[in-house]
């Protein structure tokens, strides 16, 4: 079965769980606006005029799209129903509506789930203006605990995918560390992952980021061709993929020995072993029911305990469709954030658990695992490093 | 001069036309909604959390991003000042207001031209709670006028990728014309032109369009792999692919004669001669200052004066970043296309001119050709098809 023929039977299941009557996503022209929910309504193709994919609680799948388009949905074989239309979407609209009568209709907006915000505000004065005059108006809710629950409860063919993204990922960073050596600048081993990446047939899931040593930019910061590893460097790579529309993302760390060095000075033990520590603590009281910032919060106090500076984003957020995939966050309550620490955690969301911690003269010492939440606690999709490989070059 | 410079630029020369004061794109999470203005505001990167790109009547240009998306925007040299925040963005984005104090502020929604459409309903709401008392909040605006100035009028650099796109499909469809044998199919078509255009190490810029005889699905159907070439068969490809972010879209056509014929039947001369004859029509009347649905017009009279059924889409829409780049519609006055085709057709648009018939036993007959507006008509950036390669197989 295709997963957009699971997810939609799945959707189906939670509208029931949520009481909500009908999900409607009304788009147009998706190559240029694509609202992430066609993730899971849409085999790879596209829309073009203005269309309505609605599925309802009591298990109805229907879709009304120009007369171009209607081919293409009819063959996905995922659609009870393809209405086409070629002057206006109103009336098969408001046809499908009133046959359906629902007391609820979900659409795709929220102030906090950007994987539930795909209604464009345009359109969304379209749909209004559609529905002025009909008891529907009134009846528009936030998509945003649907779409939450359905990005997030992964699947097993979803879990499979993240899975190999996660294997991949792991390869290219064993070639990080095979690459290694004196004089290798960031930017060499952002085109070793890229030509790996693509030598797989695949693409990154987000531009890789490579820190090298003390001097390195952090952040979302181009690798440069200048810096290059030197003796007592902390190399640092975040690195992640997509395997058929699934992501990965994660980050290894490496060290390259002193001059006489055998061990690493103990300040660079101290920040490896205090960033592995928080993510074992915090994946320790990971399950369902728990709120993100709950999460956040365990591994942020091991951090600041530590008498190390607070890093200044969330812990984990969840991967899947997207490297962010939206929906609860293990994060601090800061406003930009908003409610996403809020939400409790469920079982079959894929996280990722990631800090760091700065050490001076050495750089920036960070990790990033992947980690599914099971029934009573949560599993590692990645295989953990907890030990820091000493590269004597 | 980077492209996104020179676009940045304009962008203050239609402040100044237009009287608007500020344009602000509010954004989040850029890998996961694009909004389409982002084309002409970033070189190619992300933002990760809620950011607001700004440019001002005066040509001051100020980006406000979180902490780690600031390296990128300033390496980028477009934005004169980079703010970057940890926790939230709107005591920067006040204070940007407060000191710019715009009487009107454009953002980006639009209920008709999609490319101006990349606000979230999501964000519009978050952006109206930052705004709530001040005097800010009053003076929101729609940027559609401005965005459909800024994506259709092209500059030269953004002409020169337009060519080269129309070129690159060219020599696709002569590649067609040499594959055309009797027995190979729609989806062998189709195959050879994703493995040309992979050859030239880019991307379709749609899926390629593929309609071989008389039994093929017309419109936004996948190519078939049991329709196949035979005798008498009219041949019509859509194909166009990006060049470096800028798209191309081109129709041609071929004949395969028939057994013992030497040119095809009056009715498909008939029918070939008609859709040349309205581009033709319509491009002598496309200039500036025309409005959308007249030059559609034209084109329409001409079809349904011959006894054609007339076509139920627009003749022509802007290329550009995208295959259907928003603004001016040559289109119909139908509900669905809203206001597009009243907006008056402008110096340096790229359209596209494209119609067709239908020949009973033959199959679909269309042609498309990507046309500049100059400043008082109208060039042709293809080389035209006015002959029908006849092909004897």
């Amino acid at each position: 079965m295709s997963i957009i023929k699971q997810k939609t039977d799945q959707a189906v299941g939670i509208l029931k769980e949520l009481d909500i009557d009908v999900w409607l996503t009304y788009v147009r022209k998706t190559s240029e606006i694509h609202d992430p929910a066609l993730y899971f309504l849409l085999e790879d193709s596209w829309l073009t005029w203005q269309s309505a994919l609605i599925i309802s609680k009591d298990g109805q799948k229907i879709a009304i799209c120009g007369r171009y388009d209607a081919q293409n949905l009819e063959k996905s074989g995922i659609y009870d129903r393809v209405v086409s239309y070629d002057e206006s979407i109103k009336d098969p609209l408001l046809n499908v509506l009133n046959e359906l009568n629902p007391q609820n209709i979900a659409i795709n907006y929220s102030i906090d789930n950007i994987a539930a915000d795909g209604l464009t505000h345009g359109l969304w004065i379209r749909l209004n203006k559609i529905l002025e005059g009909t008891v529907f108006l009134e009846r528009l809710i936030s998509s945003e605990k649907l779409l939450a629950a359905l990005r997030g409860r992964k699947t097993e063919a979803e879990i499979e995918r993240i899975k190999k993204a996660v294997d991949i990922s792991e390869e290219g960073h064993r070639k990080v560390t095979e690459t290694a050596k004196l004089g290798v600048s960031e930017e060499d081993i952002e085109e070793v992952l890229l030509k790996f990446t693509k030598d797989k047939g695949l693409t990154v899931s987000y531009p890789p980021l490579i820190h090298v040593g003390p001097t390195t930019t952090i952040g979302h910061g181009k690798a440069s061709p200048d810096i290059k590893i030197k003796k007592g460097d902390l190399i640092n790579v975040d690195y992640g993929v997509f395997y058929e529309g699934y992501a990965s993302d994660l980050q290894r760390m490496n060290y390259i020995l002193g001059e006489e060095e055998d061990i690493p000075p103990t300040e660079v033990i101290r920040a490896f072993e205090t960033v592995v520590n928080a993510i074992t603590a915090s994946a320790e009281v990971l399950k369902p029911g728990i709120l993100g910032w709950e999460v956040d919060q365990v591994a942020r106090k091991i951090v600041t305990d530590a008498g190390y500076k607070e890093f200044m984003h969330a812990l984990g957020h969840q991967i899947g469709r997207n490297v962010h995939d939206g929906g609860c966050l293990l994060g601090p309550r800061w406003e930009k954030y908003g409610e996403s620490p809020f939400y409790p955690v469920e079982e079959g969301q894929a996280f990722t658990l990631e800090l760091h911690v700065y050490v001076e003269n050495h750089g920036y010492c960070s990790i990033e695992e992947d980690v599914l939440v099971t029934k009573d606690g949560c599993e590692f999709l990645s295989k953990r490093q907890l030990e820091l490989p000493l590269l004597k070059l």
